[in-house]
Order: C-alpha cells, then sequence, then structure tokens
C-alpha cells in the first residue's frame, strides 16, 4: 500500500492524533517515496495474521454478510456477534448456515455467538462484568455491548489487533480495503497503544434519481466539531484534527483495547476519544496505565480509496446519534462552560430547555477479565456459540483419508 | 483467489466455452478443495506482470479516472487510450496530470495517448492498417478504435495478456477485482488462446428513492439470448452458456488478440462470440491460425464479488447497443433463417419492416502489424504519446542525487 505521510500531528500528553492520511494506492512496487509511505504486501500480511475482524451484526441482509465473509482477507480470523432475531425467523440460524459454508469453501478462522445467550451473561457474570447485562441476566442489546464480547474472543485467540466491520456493507471490497488500511495504520505505528480510525472517501446517497456523492454525513461533522472544540480549549491552540469522531470502522490494539472503558449506543466512537482526552490527555499522574502514557497512544485516521456504500436505516437514528456523540464531550472531566454552553446551544432542538445532556452508560475497561477462562467457558456451555479454525476441513478431511486408510489396511 | 470450477464446458470446434464460475474469496488460504480453485498471490501477481489494462477514456468525470488508476494493481502496465475534448476544455491535459501525478506517487508503468493524434493516424496507415481511419486520416471516434490503439501499444511492451477497464467506475476496489479476476482466469487456462469475460453479480440501479441491485442488465439478456440460439442451432443441442456477451469488462492473451477480427461500436464484446465461432466453430480447415485451432481457444466466465456501480449514460445508447450486438449474430456466417427470423423478430421495434440489420465495420486481426514499428513512430512523433515507465523517478532521483554528488565533488 502506498499512503500519505500525515502531515501533522496534534499532541495532547500521551494522545497523538495524526491528521488525515489518504490511501494513494492499494498496492505498491517498493520504491522509495519522499511523499508517502511504502509498505509491502508482506507487512500487511504480518498484522493481518495477529488481527481479529469482529462484526456485530443485527437483522442485515443475509447476502450482505456473505458478500462481507468473502471479501475479508483470510488471514484474519472473523468473530461474528449477532443479536438478530431468534424467534418467528431464525436469522441467527441463517448467519450461522451462511459462516459454515464460508469456512467449508475457504476454511478461515471464524467465531459466532449470539448476544442473547444465557452462557454468555453468565460468562460475564463470572468474569465479574455485569455492568453490560439486563436484568434478565442477559447481555444488553446494543453495538457496544457485542463489540466487547467480540473484544473478549479475540483476546482469548490472542490476537494482537482488533477490528470492526459492518455487515450491512453493499461492496465488499470495500470491506476488504478497510482490513487492510487497518492493517497499514498498525504497520505504521511506533506505540503498542494504537487506534486507526477509517474516514470514507465518499458516502453515495440516493439524492432524487441518482447518486450523490456526500463526504461528509450530518452527524460527523457536527461530533468532529465538539471533539475539536474541547480539544482546543484543553491546549489553548483551536485545531480540526479529529475527523473521525463517529468512524464505525476502526481498530485498535488489544494492549489499547484493554485499558479503554466504553460507551454504550451511539456514543461508542466518539467517547474513545473523550475517554482518551480525559484519561491521557493533562493528567499524567495515572499509575495504572504507566506503560501506555510512557509509550503513548497514537490516533490514525486514513481516508479510504473506495466510497462507502450501505443500507440505509433511515431518519431516526440521526438525532440519538448526535445526541449520544455530544453528551460524550458534555461530561468529559475536561469539558469547561463554554463549551458546555455550546453543546447545550447545538443540543437545543433534541433537548428540552429544562434538560441536560443525559451521562452515557459506561463500562469499564476489559483487560481485568480472563479471557481464555471466559471463552472456555462458552465452548463448554454455549449452545450458540461456533469456533471454526482455520484449516479444520482439511485436517477432518485428512483424518478421514487416514481411516479410510486404516480400514483399507485392516480389509 | 478462490473461485468455482465451471460445472460444464460448452465445446463448439475448437471454441471452449466455460460456465459462469463465482468467486468464492478474493484471497485464500492454499488449503485443498474438492469445489473450488485455489490460485495463490503468487500465481496472479505472476500474470499480473505480464498484463496490460487498456482503459478507452471519453470525457468521463476525473475524478473517476484518479479513483481506477489509484486501484489498479502496480505490477500491471496501463494504458489510456483517451477520446476526450481538447478544445474549449482540454480535458486530455486533465487526464494527462491525472496520469502523471500518480506515476510520480505509485512509479506504475503508464502509457497515454489521444485517440486523435494526426501522428496515431500516421502510424497506423505506415502500418497498413488503415480501416480505423477516417477521411481526414485520423484514427475514427469510438471505443473499439482505442481498444486497438491500446493492444498495439501492449503488444510493442511485449504484453502476453491484455485487459480492459472503464474509467466510469465509482468504486475503485470494483477495478481491482475486475483485474485480479482477469489474472486468476489466465492462471486456470490450458491454451495460450484464451479470453476472460465477467458477469457482475450485481449492477445497482437508483429505483425511484432507492438502489436496486440488478442482476441482468436489459441488453445483455437479449444478446445472450441470441449467441445461445446461434450456438445451440449450430451443434444441436440447447444451451444457455453464453452469459457474457455485451461484457465490456473483458481481458485476452496477447496470442488471441492478434488472430481476433474486431467489430466496431456496441458490437465489439459480441462480436468475440460471433468470430469464434465463425473461424474456429465447424470449420477445422483455417491454416493461417492451425496453431490456435489445435491449442484450443478457452473462454472463462467470471461472476465478480463486487457490483458494478458505475456512471448512467441515459436510455439513448440501449437501442442502439440492442441493434449493434443482434447485427453480429444476423450476419454470422452459421445464421441460418430461423435464428434470422427471431432476430429480425427481436428487432421488430427498431428496424422498420423493409430494413434489414446493417452489417458492422469490422477491422481484420492486427497480428500483422509490427507493433515496436508503430510504437517507435509514435515515440518520436508524437504530442499527445506519453510513457511513464516504471519506477522512472526513482531513476530521475537517483541521478540528480548521482549529479548533486559530482557537483559536490567538483566544489
Amino acid at each position: 500500500m502506498l499512503i500519505e505521510m500525515p502531515r501533522h500531528t496534534e499532541i495532547f500528553g500521551s494522545v497523538k492524533i495524526h491528521e488525515l492520511q489518504r490511501v494513494l494506492k492499494l498496492d505498491s512496487g517498493g520504491f522509495e517515496n519522499p511523499r508517502a509511505k511504502d509498505i509491502s504486501f508482506g507487512e500487511i500480511k504480518a498484522v493481518l495474521e495477529h488481527l481479529a475482524i469482529i462484526i456485530p451484526i443485527k437483522d442485515e441482509k443475509i447476502h450482505l454478510l456473505d458478500g462481507v465473509l468473502r471479501a475479508i482477507p483470510f488471514d484474519c480470523t472473523v468473530i461474528v456477534v449477532s443479536n438478530s432475531e431468534r424467534d418467528a425467523h431464525d436469522i441467527y440460524r441463517m448467519e450461522k448456515d451462511v459462516i459454515t459454508n464460508i469456512h467449508n469453501l475457504t476454511q478461515q478462522e471464524i467465531l459466532s455467538i449470539h448476544q442473547k445467550d444465557p452462557e454468555l451473561g453468565f460468562a460475564f457474570y463470572e468474569a465479574g462484568y455485569d455492568c453490560l447485562l439486563d436484568r434478565d441476566g442477559l447481555v444488553r442489546d446494543g453495538k457496544s455491548e457485542g463489540m466487547i464480547t467480540g473484544m473478549l474472543l479475540a483476546k482469548s485467540l490472542g490476537k494482537d489487533f482488533i477490528g470492526f466491520a459492518d455487515a450491512d456493507n453493499y461492496v465488499p471490497g470495500s470491506v476488504r480495503e478497510y482490513v487492510i488500511d487497518y492493517a497499514a495504520g498498525f504497520c505504521m505505528s511506533e506505540s503498542p497503544y494504537s487506534m486507526v480510525r477509517l474516514h470514507w472517501r465518499y458516502k453515495p446517497k440516493v439524492v432524487e434519481d441518482r447518486l450523490y456523492f456526500k463526504k461528509w454525513g450530518r452527524v460527523s461533522e457536527t461530533t468532529n466539531k465538539y471533539l475539536n472544540l474541547l480539544l482546543s480549549t484543553c491546549t489553548g491552540f483551536e485545531t480540526g484534527v479529529v475527523i473521525t469522531g463517529n468512524a464505525g470502522e476502526h481498530a485498535l490494539t488489544t494492549k489499547l483495547a484493554d485499558i479503554m472503558s466504553y460507551s454504550t449506543g451511539y456514543s461508542v466512537e466518539p467517547y474513545h476519544f473523550v475517554y482518551l482526552f480525559d484519561e491521557f490527555g493533562l493528567k499524567a499522574e495515572k499509575i495504572a496505565y504507566s506503560d501506555a502514557l510512557t509509550a503513548g497512544i497514537e490516533i490514525f485516521q486514513i481516508e479510504t480509496l473506495n466510497p462507502h456504500l450501505h443500507e440505509e436505516k433511515g431518519e431516526e437514528h440521526i438525532k440519538n446519534m448526535l445526541l449520544g456523540s455530544l453528551c460524550t464531550v458534555y461530561h468529559s472531566e475536561l469539558c469547561n462552560d463554554y463549551v458546555r454552553s455550546k453543546v447545550l446551544e447545538e443540543l437545543g432542538d433534541i433537548l428540552d430547555a429544562w434538560e441536560r445532556p443525559p451521562e452515557n452508560i459506561m463500562m469499564p475497561p476489559i483487560g481485568v477479565i480472563d479471557a481464555s477462562k471466559f471463552t472456555k467457558l462458552l465452548k463448554s456451555n454455549s449452545e450458540t456459540f461456533v469456533m471454526h479454525e482455520q484449516g479444520s476441513i482439511e485436517d477432518e478431511a485428512k483424518e478421514e483419508e487416514y481411516l479410510k486408510g486404516e480400514s483399507f489396511q485392516a480389509v
């Protein structure tokens, strides 16, 4: 891959935010280039082998999941965490069938589990991490909760890198690029605590009877504005460096995943920034994460070459997304009165005059959980947990052959 | 890559047409698979190094060309043949700027030329191939004429494989896949005379206010129907094997390119089939191409994983495309009265009752042209011909450094 060098890096305490880097070419010839970073396929592959891609899914068209699975590089492990319907239509069963079929064909490592599996709730309970459980002992609905489930599974496989991809993507080749962009980010990182966030080159929308290639989403633009305002008021220097506040497409090192707190709902992605600002910005006395403080935390923002074309989810969630995102800024420890007043102004249409932005539900770092024990519990008890290992079919085939050979000899 | 085996192969004389093969996974793990063909990245790369991708272009949005160039694998050579405006707006100059910029960044081998360059017309005239010249001595308008220009340039570079890609593609990652699909086809081929034709998985259209993922184009379906009818009446066995009659996205070995005749306008792609049926179907006495007759001609039809999302060109060309396509069938040497009557029936809305389908303009095989001499002429005389060699910037930089070193020593 050939990727732009970041023109500027904003530093706030231990947090380094690199300016947007564009993907210049999806592969490269290994020539020296003063203007760009050349990352060889070998380097990318070395990261992919230690990368798990988590796909949180909820009642998506099964075609789309199929396409996405066919496009994700073979060297990664895929972890599907489904919160799809299991009643009238057992959509999770269809998902499992697609996964099994892809595994039979490709022999890629793929795991899957259903978010509402009682054994999953129990495993979280056993791990002492019950903050994402509902009163009925099941894992709450929500993408964050699915993401945390996936991260623990990735950890138990010993993965060093964890990335996310949505299953509602119309263009399999785009998803493939996202994963390779993640790997490229980690190739550039100098810290074991790093995060890669993607910015779509275009997000086409149907406007009247043709496609319009939008560059910015409505919510994204506002979220970025307030994250930048928060950062600017802290450092005293105005900046527009944050352009991936709502980046659903992101990846992080397992080391960083272990020390992050996670917000719920639509605020999970912008809260990454707020958490890192709060924890690793001004204050430098955190003892728990002294290693991260010293190494620094790097955030890469990469502009994809491909457009992002996905299922339209309608207008309803826009307000909630904006509210969730700006609440993270409002409740930041670093947020001053000026920023708070600006956020309230922005939310004027959404909140009533007397309302304060609600606090987001927070989930503490997962580093404390014994992921191996967690997964072992699921392996032995869970009915929905499926673990297709890499090349297991071949092994089965070999075994069969071996057995055939035996019986042949026996005959 | 992991790709389906063709379930069936239709054989007509020396022509083998393989049934549709779906791309199962864009990469693979090298496991044995009874249901699919596993093609390693190394094998693909070995083909890419001998593949030229020709991009015929005419006044496309410059953004789209840029995206396509960034996505085509580095190991290929790209040949842009432009018939864009050069008067009020010099669009060709903008295209050249984009090409130069991409070459400076990536150092990929890229050639470009303008179709209306008088020296190009002269080079064809000198080569004794004046069938594509207008009265003014310039190359005619038309995509076929651009394709032939590109093929000669590819030949002069000693390329073994030639593929085509349109510059109006909204999804760079799709174009990347097309090129890799071509390479996969050639990896599977057992004959030096082979062709790979792509069938898009979906071709999304804006229908009312949302995207509809169409599988079949209106013209394609009809073209395929009549190509299959022609084939069926010749062999006596009904078949539906041809599903890529109008495949603009196709590639062929240079050896095959040398012995093909080319039709003009919208009929260039369906005429591939008709020509091969006419020449290598029943008659087996051709002396000129005895090598091809013996080796056989293989046609692969591959279903892409990615959808094809391109510029909408409006409705006007649909009729012409249908007419051009069906005329190739009507004028086939093998076409009998029954097929001719069916074609006339289909064209009822387009042709008046007394009209016969017009004959397509044909261009004879290019194998006779001395491509090196052709390109040498362009190199020395053409004003629009640009040839960016692989890694030439590095060489320049080194040279500069060397000169600097010299002057340093001199000081």
